[in-house]
């Protein structure tokens, strides 16, 4: 059976444009036709509008000068600044304001071909309330968050990829919740222009997609790298870290089952898999990881909160707070005691190409009235390092499973290069949700 | 003579108000006084509207509770959003912009009682295509730039402070240039939630008064310090570093004796002052500088350049495309360099509490088509560091001189310190224009 449209990833429909073999008209009609079958129980997306959606493909089908992403639809976090659909921040303060510009992404990613389908729904600010977006593998059940609706669009085949943001576990726990790849950059290393910023000694930014590859390529076109590489020579040793750390206590039996048999059968493909210990102050990290975060969201948000604390939630309002009680001596250590962390893990890292170790501690939680707990996230956050959550199989409820890669700071390009041959060694496929 | 309201320094407004000597309605009318008998000579503000200022000095004067800063008049530089004033980054592009908030900075002002007066001219994208300001010491000089409007404001007594932001010598140069205090903060310790975005890894956020005390207190203002120590125990050790650094042969003989006449001058305080040598590497500083810089830009405005090209200056339009064509290798490895060079200073800089080093090469360039050359404080930008530009006297012409101190990284409170007992030891006043 011939997949539909919207079942290709990212790169089999560029190349099929750049060749002719497809229009991006079409591409992108089969996309709007899943969206209006699907978005009423999915509600991933804020803000849409298909008639201007099939303009810009009919557009980029006029185009002689084809980008590396040419007529690929994506969605973007709605904490992302779009000159040409409105912006909220996931926040009834911001609910009909439309920025003057793009953000520097949504214009790296224009330039290469790609168009923006819509936005996709936040949690409010990023942070924990949520949206009413659903998982599309039960719509029972959370999809995640922050990045919920780039989570869910990508992961129902809605959208070829998506865009996001993490501050604690906003990019790879919805990933991992929906069943898609969901790569978080380095922090620092993706001009933030345009995006909104909650936390900015941990604000990373990524994207979602629904394999390796195309990971690889909306990376090339927003880093401008000419190749995979960073521009520097990768230094794989086919060396990984199996990791349990700090949380492992927490994670299920589906979970570590998913690590263990990863573990092994990334073994048979030839790579080695050491298990490394978790040095004892690691235990505090996430402790760490709350104090920077509450401080610099008072920070961040104090207009709101100052301007309109009734239409934030109990919930900001509480993170607000803590934020505004915390010392700034308190924040200082926390920072420094990071600082310090990063030293540690980068010494007992250096012999490995990456970090395997769970993504999330479950599958996506029953209920949508929370988005899951961000603690197998948050240390990596706050450390400054790249991470791809990875999709791996079901458990009985068909709710997806995954485990995690963690790459060296600023060494990206390295860390898609493993991730990409687990994915197709292991030969994973994103499970589809219907 | 009874010095008028607008001569007055923050410090002393605020304990004026506070203490019910002064009221807010008064302060704000002399400096609007002022603005309007100044301001067709010295083009500093690009939104200003008197009445509302007065209205919001009214309001304060009705408040009970007092802030640290109540009643300050303050400017702040164009690229900063106010929700209640357009803010238009110096470029024709977004000149009717309204923003939807304030930036974090005007906010944590506002709660402090400080009333945000207007917005001052910017150089376009705080880059170097000067707006219409001119130096108040001779108005066929510059201000300096890219905070042209906040320098010249605060030097020519038309607001108490002002806010500013440096991303190679934005700040330090025109507080030089206008003798006023110009004070850096390290990269990364104030909120830039809505303040533009030019080159992250550069962007410093600052501030302008003519005391040291004001930019205590400002300081405090912002990052919600409650004591000048930033928490830390100081560590004082009255050991001042005389560095010429690279650039020396291009400061004029003014300039260099400054420098002098200032150390000999600090050794009869009884402080200690030691010159130290230029380490090799620093030459290439500057040239990792302009290398960041245009590889951060080019992503940064890649939507102004994209879709408004004919709205942009021939100026920027070269480092956009200077940016384009850099390769993100030569960017990496300026960075990796940049870090490589933090840790060498660090190490010689541990014995000092701070460095001594011309602000500028001159005084104010005659004429008003540049802002003056960059090149004594890019490198403290590219370092991150602390740095705070120090008036002292005029020249043959009536132009303002000075010399600079650069602190220790994150070591503000210690740096600002240091400044204090400078200013007080050697009595320094900020030059009046009339």
């Amino acid at each position: 059976m011939k997949a539909q449209l919207n079942e290709l990833c990212a790169n089999e429909i560029a190349s099929a444009v750049c060749a002719g073999h497809l229009s991006a008209e079409d591409v992108m009609k089969a996309h709007i036709q899943r969206i209006v079958s699907r978005e009423p129980d999915i509600q991933a997306l804020i803000s849409f509008d298909p008639d201007r959606a099939i303009r810009l493909a009919q557009e980029a089908d006029q185009q002689t000068k084809k980008g590396r992403l040419h007529g690929v639809p994506f969605v973007a976090k709605d904490i992302i600044d779009t000159v040409d659909l409105p912006t909220s921040w996931g926040s009834p303060i911001y609910s009909s304001f439309q920025p003057p510009r793009n953000a520097s992404c949504i214009e790296l990613l224009t330039n290469a071909g790609a168009i923006l389908l819509g936005k996709s729904v936040t949690t409010e600010f990023a942070y924990f309330s949520p949206g009413p977006t659903r998982n599309p593998h039960n719509t029972d059940h959370t999809p995640g968050g922050s990045s919920s609706g780039s989570a869910a669009a990508v992961a129902d085949r809605m959208a070829s990829f998506g865009l996001g943001s993490q501050t604690a576990g906003s990019l790879t726990r919805p990933a991992a919740y929906c069943g898609i790849f969901g790569y978080k950059a380095s922090r620092g290393s993706i001009d933030l222009q345009g995006v909104m910023g909650l936390s900015p000694s941990l604000d990373s930014f990524g994207f979602m997609a629904r394999c390796v590859d195309d990971l690889i390529l909306i990376r090339m076109a927003l880093c401008g790298a000419r190749s995979t590489t960073n521009g520097n020579d990768t230094m794989i040793s086919d060396r990984l870290a199996f990791f349990r750390g700090p949380h492992w206590g927490m994670a299920d039996t589906y979970m570590r089952n998913v690590c263990f048999t990863v573990a092994a059968e990334i073994e048979e493909l030839g790579l080695e898999v050491e298990e490394i210990e978790c040095p004892v102050n690691f235990f505090e990290l996430a402790e760490h990881h709350a104090t920077i975060m509450a401080f610099e969201v008072s920070q961040a948000r104090i207009f709101e909160y100052n301007k309109h604390r009734n239409l934030i939630s109990d919930q900001f309002n509480k993170l607000m707070e803590r934020g505004l009680a915390t010392r700034r001596k308190d924040y200082e250590a926390a920072i420094k005691a990071r600082d310090a962390d990063i030293g540690t893990f980068n010494r007992i890292f250096s012999g490995y190409d990456a970090i395997l170790t769970p993504a999330v501690g479950s599958s996506a939680p029953l209920g949508t009235e929370g988005t899951g707990d961000p603690l197998f996230s948050r240390i990596w956050t706050l450390l400054q390092l790249p991470s791809i959550s990875i999709p791996f199989g079901t458990d009985q409820n068909k709710l997806p499973l995954a485990f995690q890669l963690i790459g060296k700071y600023k060494q990206d390009a390295d860390l898609l290069t493993v991730a990409h041959k687990i994915e197709t060694g292991l030969n994973i496929k994103c499970p589809v949700p219907y």
